[in-house]
């Protein structure tokens, strides 16, 4: 498979994750967290599913296409370890939706960061919460839970929180 | 349509296209010219589908993954106003296939190079030759080619050289 390959299906594979999210908290109120902003993406379609819902990104440096940045209110800027353990108070509500695409060519930052995230999350999930990322994470409270049928296993991946 | 929406029709836009130029270059002899390197992913789609035929990349500043890098003697490194022009006394022999994805966040810059790039992609070509774009280009002696069926109108562009 080439890298062009590659690339297709993990955005297929993204996009049938964020879609299956959004399909599990229809009708449930509370906001959404966009961890990584990256170029914007996932944002953009994130915000184009989920009209009137209030989506939080964690981001360390914006480098997203200007069209795809939130506003000030929305975005919390900084490293992930600075910015994920004080945000409950900051957003207001536990998550019903997290997304991560923390994934960079580095393997072992990449490692080191979702050995973080996944700790650093679990409190800010509601009961229920779903989480779709492109890294395995181990989070507290929370179970994996089966792919959409056409994502092949381990290019993304997807937990509820079964914790109350 | 959102942007990852969008990335997604765009990345298969360009493999059907780099595959339907593979069809067609079959058992003819002759380089293939890759103008934009980018992340190296079409170049890598391109060496994985052509096994033992020469690709000259052409690109600015090399920023793709060290993976996906081609050799010195086939890297033909600067702007393409400096490096097309003489490029064919390098590269020895006219190309069967160009591939150009030369587009940038910056439409005037792109519009400007795509300008610049028909004209100078046209004496590197072999008779035949096919050229599949991101961007509309006008090549002297070249005439527009139908898109694969899967691949939506404008969204590539497809071109063969009928001078000789």
């Amino acid at each position: 498979m080439s890298r062009l390959d590659s690339a297709i299906r993990r955005l297929q594979a993204q996009r049938a994750c964020l879609d299956w999210a959004v399909g599990e908290i229809a009708g449930q109120p509370g906001p959404v967290l966009e961890l990584g902003l990256g170029n914007g993406r996932s944002y953009d379609h994130l915000r184009a599913r989920l009209p009137g819902r209030e989506i939080f990104v964690f981001e360390r440096k914006v480098a997203a296409h200007p069209d795809c940045v939130p506003d000030d209110q929305h975005l919390l800027l900084g490293d992930f370890n600075d910015s994920l353990p004080g945000a409950l108070a900051r957003i207001g509500a536990r998550a019903v939706f997290a997304h991560c695409d923390i994934g960079s060519g580095d393997a072992v930052l990449t490692a080191a960061l979702a050995a973080f995230v996944g700790p650093a999350l679990a409190p800010l999930l509601a009961p229920g919460a779903v989480v779709a990322a492109d890294q395995a994470l181990d989070i507290p409270g929370c179970r994996e839970v089966a792919l959409p049928a056409d994502v092949g296993l381990g290019r993304y991946h997807l937990y509820r929180n079964s914790s109350h």
